[in-house]
């Protein structure tokens, strides 16, 4: 049996520019693998309808399922189903229980649906509309369309939190019935150690799990190492030889990141933290508060991003203030004691520093200066990140979350 | 003159089977939109002949400019060249230059060249080569391959080091030569107003200015207006047109986004901001301090995640506190006036609220409090906001900057 051929479409100008990823069939792809299916290919095309109509019928050529995400809104720029329909030779219908699901969505806000938004309730004849309970786009699942026997199409909006509940209650299930061998994963997230280090540190294990397809995914952030394979007692074996290699630079096993490691322990000890940022802005206290239950271990803190706010929040002495520096080791260190005695916390993490752009007094950017009192004292950490802002800043409140792993951990020994 | 349709071809399968993210187009479509010039479209393939095939006779027959990165290795699963020579029914010719640099590149690290190797020297006949200056890849470029006059082919690396590098040395000069017609574009950014309202008011206006091509990108935090044209007076007049529609909602036209034009007005009037986030945890101080430069107006603020940073940090009074309720308007109030007060703040801007999992008190997900405490005294809003955990806090950390946004606005006139 030839496998199933499956391609992605992203449909929305803005994914052609620099400010917005597609992170929509990312995910799709990772749900595919799930179910053993592999992605061929996948296109990111803008709101036009020459193009579409041309991607549209090269995928109709080629691909027995196709997934499609955005184009299906209310606006003037949103016609994925119109293209569809047009290319199949079908026309558009409304859909009685869509047009309900729209009027309804606006009443339970109390407000009139724009007369644009029922262009929604239009879906191609003989294909099936596929409730959104989160949003007013239903979805459209097409099986074997005019002159394409065999072939599936379904049509995801581009909100990703839409698509994800569209593909949990509606195309999962269509799709489970056909699916292949199923593919297990095995996820290390690392803390610390740059791709290339784990890269060579990991070589001769990996080539020993060859059985299993690796990669090594490096962000700002965090290193993952994932294995892939169809036996879960290939992967249990993997992850018992991995696991004392890798040893306190190993930050999780499975699902979850840096933040939530952090958390997850910190909550399993009854300890609590609190933060004090200049450098980082309120980035790591960001990072930290988009975990669910994160107030359970984490207190708040000071976003100090001024001499006046180092003084006024956490007391800072504005003359030694002065002669310390604002990014120094020394006043990283008040901060973090400042912060963890104001709030009782368990462990006080403070982040001074210059993300440039330029230099901020003799600091050259990219300078980081890391405090965390803890229980034990205080440990200071001076450093060099290289990047833009955004990536010093970044990579900075990975660091600071990496360090507090690491003690937090040592305590538990 | 019809504009020149331009495509891009990401290689290879992690691109299609991992969480790795195509970076390498959203770094062309930068400078391509530098030249004025626009992606059509962009695909991402696996590393299979076949589906090679496929796109790239697709691209041939649409595009007027195809750039691919990846498949130039030397590595059995490497076929970009191979399969453009196939398909345009031409042999592959060893380049004495690039044999040459390769021998050079292993020698300088004293090695010796693994035989594979010598197979990157291979361009199809007729095609130029580019020369690798950080890598034993050479690029190649192609103009006017057989059967598609006007068309040109450029294959890059796909390490982001080398791609970038051969881009600036070998492709720019060539397309710079040759020239597109400059695109120029008019971006709104607008807001605190939804896309599908967007939509209605500006409609007519629109249909007014039909000969630029409009689009409308909504995300969780802003939407944005963009037209294109060639006609630098067109967007002028579309300009002008649209400022008074969209009037107090329009936050900033052209590069920028709602953070900037909060931070922008501020420092022309002299202002400073502190800001109290509970429910946002730091992610509003984090958008602000995102901005190079915000240091001018952005004093710092406290996260008060918790009952007892409310009080340690902002003064706040607990018993009061426990009967107001840690969500609720009138601690908003207090905690932008205690931290408008603290920090000596033009304004002080507090958000309280329930981003969810769960309810908190008697407060449903979704429900958000925000006061601004301005020089003329303090105003509270409260609404509710729709989505998962991370999607509230992005609305409600964009709503607090659109109320502020508005409010500076309203005292300049």
């Amino acid at each position: 049996m030839e496998p199933m051929r499956i391609e992605c479409i992203a449909i929305g100008t803005e994914l052609l520019t620099t400010r917005r990823l597609d992170t929509n069939s990312v995910w799709l792809a990772e749900r595919l693998a799930e179910l053993g299916l592999g992605l061929s290919l996948k296109t990111a095309v803008g709101d036009s309808r020459e193009d579409l109509a041309e991607v549209f019928r090269a995928a109709l050529d080629r691909s027995d399922l196709i997934l499609t995400t955005g184009g299906l809104g209310p606006t003037f720029d949103d016609f994925t189903k119109e293209v569809f329909a047009e290319l199949l030779g079908v026309p558009l219908r409304e859909d009685a229980p869509s047009r309900a699901d729209i009027l309804a969505f606006y009443e339970a806000r109390k407000r009139v649906p724009p007369p644009a938004n029922f262009k929604q309730a239009l879906i191609p004849a003989g294909a099936e509309a596929l409730r959104n309970q989160v949003g007013t786009a239903p979805g459209v699942f097409w099986e074997d369309p005019p002159g394409h026997p065999g072939t599936r199409i379904l049509m995801f909006p581009g909100v990703p939190r839409e698509m994800k509940r569209m593909w949990e209650e509606h195309a999962l299930p269509r799709l489970r019935a056909q699916g292949g061998r199923p593919v297990h994963t095995l996820r290390m997230v690392v803390g610390g150690v740059p791709e290339s280090t784990l890269d060579q540190r990991t070589q001769e294990l990996r080539e020993r799990h060859g059985q299993l397809e690796w990669t090594i995914l490096a962000s700002l952030t965090q290193v993952e190492l994932l294995a892939r394979g169809d036996d879960p007692a290939a992967l249990d074996r993997a992850r018992a030889d991995f696991e004392p290699l890798l040893g306190a630079d190993l930050a999780c096993v499975g699902q979850g990141n840096l933040e939530e490691a952090v958390l997850d322990r910190l909550k399993a000890r009854g300890e609590t933290l609190a933060v004090a940022e200049s450098m980082t802005g309120g980035l790591l206290a960001s990072r930290l508060t988009a975990v669910p239950g994160a107030s359970a271990a984490f207190l708040g803190g000071a976003t100090v991003y001024s001499a006046q706010a180092k003084r006024a929040l956490l007391g800072l002495d504005g003359p030694l203030l002065a002669t310390e520096g604002t990014v120094s080791e020394a006043t990283s260190r008040r901060l973090a004691e400042a912060v963890q005695g104001r709030l009782g916390a368990t462990w006080g993490l403070a982040v001074t520093g210059n993300a440039g752009p330029g230099a901020e007094g003799d600091a050259p950017v990219g300078t980081v200066h890391l405090a965390l009192a803890g229980p034990g004292g205080t440990e200071t950490h001076t450093f060099q990140v290289p990047g833009d802002r955004n990536e010093v800043q970044l990579r900075s409140a990975a660091r600071a979350l990496d360090l507090l792993r690491r003690a937090v951990e040592a305590r538990s020994r």
